[in-house]
This record gives C-alpha cells, sequence and structure tokens, in this order.
C-alpha cells in the first residue's frame, strides 16, 4: 500500500539548526463515490480499504443495509495524464435502485434546515434499532481500548496525521482497525468491514475513534446498530443529543483510567 | 452568543469514584448556505461568526473576490417547532449572478476524478497569485504564533472540542481568531473576516491553524492570496503538492522552537 504514505522534502528547523530530510506523510486524495452510474459524494480520503469505505458510507447514508445489497463495486477505467488508472473512482451497482439524493445537496424548496422536519431529515432514521440495555462493558475494558487502538496505529506512528477507528468485541478484542485522513472515512471503512463480514446490526460491539465525536460519527454508528461509541476527546452538544434520543451509549475523553458518560450508562458496569 | 456553547448532563468516572455534573460542549448545528435562493452546501459549524463563514467560504469556492460582491446576506425566516427562528439558512445575494456547482456534486458524465483534467479542477484558481518571495518572516515570530493562538481560544479552554484559525501580520500580531467545530469552518471565518475588511488578497498575513493542514485548507489559504500557511500539526502529501504548485510557503509541526518546512522557504528567515 505505497499509496497511504508518501515522502516529501522537508526542511526541519530547530535549536539544533537546520536539517533537509524526506519526511513521511498520510496520502489525500479524493474518491468519488457513484451509485448505478450517478455521482453521489466526493470525499478526500487515504487510499486504502475504499472498498470497505463505500460499504460504510452507503449503510450510513440508509443506501444499502447488507452487503448484498451491492452487486459490484469497482474502480473506474479513467486514467490521469500518464495513462494509469487513479484509483479516484468507485461504481457501485445496486441490487434493487434506490432514488438518490447528493450529499450536501438541500434539495427542498421550503425553508430546509430552519424547520424541525428538516433536522429530523438530518437525523436519518436507522434501520436497526438498539436493544435497550445490552450490551454492558466493563469500566476497565473500556478505558483500555483507546491504548489498543493506538497501538494499533500503524500509520499515525510514520505519518503523525491519521485518525483511526476500530471495533471491539465487548471483552476488549480489537476486530478491525481503519485509518485515514478523515474521522468520518476511517468510521466508514470499519463500519464497511462489518458490513462485509455480515456482522451488521453490530449490536455486539464497541466502536472506538481517536478523535472528538461529532453528530456525523453517533448518526454512523446509530445506523450501523453499533450500541456504544466511545471517544478519546470531547463530543459536541448536538452528538450527545442524538445519542441521548437513538438510545446509544456515548462515551468522551475516554482517557487512562477515566471516562465521561453523555449518554447510556446502563451499558456501563 | 449562548448558542457557541451548551451544557449537557454527564457522568464522570475515574479512579476517585462516579460524579454527576453538568459539562460545557461546543455546539454543533448545520449551515445552509443558499446563493440568490439556489442551495450550495450544508455545513456543520459551530454557530457564531456565520456571516464571516459565508464570505470565507464563496471566497475559497471562487465565487466572489470581495465584499461587494455581496449585496445582502441574511438569515431565512424560517422556524423551529416552537417558532423560533433557528439562523441555520443564510441567503446570499450577489451583485452579479454566477453560475453555481453545488459543492461534492460532480456533475460531468465523463471520469471524474480520474482524470488529470478533474484534479486541476478541483484545484481551483485563485484570482490572486502569491509575490514570489514576500512577506518574510523571522522564526522567532512563527513559533510565537500557536501560542498566541492558543491562548486567545476561549472556547477551547471551556469545551475541549474546537479547532482555531488565525491571521497574523508579519510581525506577529494576532489580528483575528475564529473558532469552529469544523477546522474548515474555522479557516472560513477568519478569512471571510478578512474578506469583510477589505484585506484580499491578504499578502501581508499568515494563518494559523490549531489543526492538521489538509488539501482544502492550503486551497483555501491560495484563494485568498495568504502566502504563509502555518499549522500545529502534520500536513497531507497533496496539501504539500498543492503548496509547492502554487508557490506558498506550508509549515507543519510549529511546536516550542521547531518547525517543519515544507513549501515556500524563501519566505522564513
Amino acid at each position: 500500500m505505497s499509496r497511504v504514505t508518501a515522502r516529501r522534502k522537508t526542511v526541519r528547523l530547530s535549536p539544533a539548526g537546520r536539517v533537509e530530510r524526506p519526511d513521511t506523510l498520510a496520502v489525500e486524495e479524493p474518491l468519488e463515490i457513484r451509485v448505478d452510474g450517478q455521482s453521489l459524494s466526493v470525499t478526500m480520503r487515504t487510499p486504502g480499504n475504499d472498498i470497505d469505505l463505500v460499504h460504510g458510507f452507503l449503510l450510513g447514508e440508509n443506501i444499502i443495509g447488507t452487503a448484498d445489497d451491492i452487486v459490484t463495486a469497482r474502480y473506474c477505467a479513467g486514467t490521469d495524464s500518464e495513462g494509469r488508472n487513479t484509483y479516484n473512482v468507485l461504481d457501485v451497482r445496486l441490487r434493487d435502485p434506490v432514488p438518490l439524493h447528493p450529499r450536501n445537496l438541500v434539495t427542498t424548496g421550503g425553508c430546509g434546515l430552519c424547520g424541525k422536519s428538516a433536522l429530523d431529515e438530518v437525523r436519518t432514521h436507522t434501520r436497526f434499532p438498539l436493544p435497550p440495555a445490552v450490551p454492558a462493558v466493563g469500566t476497565e475494558v473500556l478505558t483500555r481500548m483507546p491504548g489498543l487502538l493506538r497501538e494499533g496505529q500503524k500509520l499515525f506512528d510514520a505519518t503523525g496525521g491519521l485518525h483511526a477507528a476500530g471495533l471491539f468485541t465487548t471483552d476488549g478484542t480489537l476486530l478491525a482497525l481503519r485509518e485515514d485522513i478523515g474521522r468520518h472515512n476511517a468510521v466508514d471503512k470499519v463500519i464497511g468491514w462489518a458490513v462485509r463480514e455480515n456482522r451488521i446490526p453490530a449490536h455486539d460491539l464497541v466502536l472506538v475513534v481517536s478523535s472528538r465525536a461529532s453528530f456525523e460519527l453517533v448518526q454512523k454508528a446509530v445506523m450501523a446498530g453499533i450500541p456504544i461509541l466511545a471517544a478519546v476527546s470531547a463530543p459536541s452538544a448536538l452528538a450527545v443529543d442524538l445519542a441521548v434520543e437513538s438510545g446509544s451509549t456515548l462515551l468522551g475523553f475516554v482517557r487512562g483510567e477515566s471516562m465521561n458518560i453523555y449518554s447510556g450508562e446502563n451499558r456501563v458496569t
């Protein structure tokens, strides 16, 4: 996966002086996601695990519910100026066509996000309602997870510039880890892994992210039926509101032996 | 600005025990940007300085070049279920109508981002080419900037969850600082401030961000004619490529007395 990191010439200035050296950086490239030939979204992502990414993205957008909903997912045959496939466009064919609303494009003529109804629309309803109180996970298992995630972050060590998302079992085993320059992409990739492994709804898994918890990340977890989201840093107020509304467990500042529980304390034992 | 932060009930678990307490969190709400009645983009942002945000966003999208290009920017009169204006839709009227391409929506029938031409399109060309070697800024001035930015981050202290962007003069004076849950929004807000102050092209300013430097942030700086972008954390490889291509200065890991120069060393003295 040489496309995941790249080396660039760097000048390092420090009290020790001026040193020229190559630096390893995270690769960032656009990925266009097409569904049945129609362009749906362009995301700036770190190449690698793109098939996972589209599975997770389409689940989060309520376009698919299982891996079987996708017949094929293949790179477009387009080439760059040197005639190489850039692997930056993925074409997905669905088993059953669905009407598409390109992301970030509000098509309604009304007052859009001013109204409660439009905000409800943003809070896309999940196909997988959460079981009320399960799973229950011990605090000592939960506080161990960010460290295990960090240990698995091979690319962060090289670049210092990548987010990670991991799926854990309730006994603290790391099942899958994905890294990306965008935390939403890292989450899409790891949820896409679960889609392809037929583990959706993932009622028995814990999603851990190396970052803050935004509304979007809670939404992606809820859409996948994941009952617990643990973040190393702060959540937003809207992320908390969505977690409360959907009955999911949201943990923030999971560091050392401490954590903040913003919603769903019943799953923490 | 009570809408910038919000308090939510939190349970804090630590070796000291279980404590219930309110926690101050960053507010995250959708903002729909409309131009001449057409919906252009929805961004999840922290409310506040929305007028700055749209000015910076529209400059970065090459839709405006100066504040005079905008006749009016006002909140839509829509209301939520309790009859209150949610201030989440901004309507912008342009002096001269321009054709709009909703963001993240690739409309070309061809192979989109596979081709070099489409990538060139992502690298929107700036109206304000950079002067080759000016301004020149001393390393001791540059390394002081992140600390000044951090000192000015009132909201980060409260929430622990906000990015900051600041515009500095070449002698190290902080002119404007904006905070947001999204780093691209923080940059749009501070560049929008410069648009409204008629400081574009900002050939004499330095943009400092509390985060990593993505392609998008370099692009926004270049579009505003800002010659130097300094980030506290790592850049992506594509961010470096764009900085080299556009002749701008890109600094990363500006911490303590050290920094990495990825492009444009001629402006660092």
